[in-house]
């Protein structure tokens, strides 16, 4: 069965039990997330942080201190995505396949929108998506974008990159444009140094894409955006998904269209 | 000087030295807001309400704790509304002109949208704005639809009506919907009844207005949501504004027009 036929259970039950894989073109239909879980003491900020920087940071869900599954999300954050990573004091101290011994009883979960969601859209168009193309990860980017800052929480925008064809951009600036929960259109269009970014090839997560004669960057605000601040604030403890590798959720990518 | 005319700084002196009236029509082309203040300690729990119920809680701006000003208002939040109503164990007990002695060290402040924002925006398109036209508040109702809970915070939708000449409901519907940060396009068109209001002559707060031959009533999420909350909760500690008695931003109505 292709990974794109999946359903969320079925996605994350494979999770569950062991794979570590990015989720770029799986369970189409079906919204990914970003998670973020802060200890209680921090949900204010975070939630804060959030509504600052919303293009970043959209909040689909939250969940109560110490569970491990939302009204949006049935399975178990602890277990059912592909990959996690852990924060201490500022640093990202392991890259994990679950962390359930790591769940303390005051982590509150935030699920953050990603731009995977209006993928599809772009496909149905006829926007090529590059990274689904080759079945790598999407490259992300931190960029020199300070985000607003939240109490003790600041650090920089980080941003998804798509090449699109010179002659499609207005066309995925459109289309991604009716998914204002879900990072809605690009921040930036064309130079990467604009932004603060050296290298394309060089993303900070996920996978280099080829960028074929005549494409043009597409940047998009990225959910990877919360784990920055966490790094740039010294945050003491914290969870995230592995960039990329994202909770599948139980609800629809047409429920976040706006049109 | 017309009212209509005043810069925010000057309609604010205005209110600080003691006018008590409805802002409805005041700085015209300036943002008006909704005050809720809360104890710290209920701060998370008021901005995931809002979160859940982003329709009728926009939050335009919040203050740190004890702060009497925010980013977006210049002014003093203690002084310079109009009218403040003030709260103990979910009930209004006072409605006050400046609540100074009132203001507690751990206050936050939210700053939420109002409807009055797109209302020089339905003049521009044609769509008469009755209770400007009899120099009244707008009437504002408690209805039965539920609120999305948050923690112990929970309580009824309220809606501000304004009856708009049939020929005209979809250009209200449309100019609205382009505000969507100050409560955006209406919740309800037409039967009060279906969203369990009994009398339009009879407003839960504001004036009633005349509803004329042709006339369809048209109901929008409304700012004081949050202080029926705080009411159906039993919040022990809140100051709102006086309903219809707004604070006057330094930020402009067309800042939160999207298009």
């Amino acid at each position: 069965m292709d990974v794109a036929d999946l359903s969320p259970a079925q996605a994350r039950e494979r999770f569950r039990t062991g794979a570590r894989i990015p989720t770029a073109g799986w369970c189409q239909g079906w919204t990914q997330a970003n998670l973020i879980a802060v200890p209680k003491r921090l949900r204010y900020e975070l939630l804060l942080f959030a509504h600052r920087n919303p293009q970043a940071c959209p909040v689909l869900d939250v969940g109560e201190p110490g569970s491990w599954s939302t009204e949006l999300f049935a399975g178990d954050l602890r277990t059912d995505l592909p990959g996690y990573r852990l924060y201490r004091d500022g640093r990202a101290v392991a890259d994990l396949d679950e962390v359930v011994s790591e769940w303390r009883d005051d982590l509150v979960p935030f699920l953050i929108g990603c731009s995977f969601t209006f993928e599809r859209a772009l496909l149905a168009a006829g926007v090529p998506v590059r990274h689904l193309e080759s079945g790598t990860n999407v490259p992300m980017y931190v960029t020199s974008v300070p985000c607003q800052s939240s109490g003790s929480l600041s650090g920089p925008l980080v941003v998804s990159m798509r090449p699109v064809p010179g002659e499609l951009v207005h066309t995925a600036i459109r289309v991604s444009g009716h998914y204002p929960m879900v990072h809605g259109a690009p921040v930036h269009v064309g130079d990467p140094a604009a932004i603060g970014i050296g290298d394309l090839a060089r993303p900070d997560y996920g996978d280099p894409v080829e960028v074929r004669a005549g494409d043009v960057p597409l940047f998009w605000a990225c959910g990877v955006t919360p784990q920055a601040a966490v790094l740039a604030s010294g945050v003491d403890f914290a969870i995230g998904h592995l960039p990329g590798h994202m909770a599948i959720m139980d609800v629809r990518d047409d429920d976040y269209l706006v049109t």
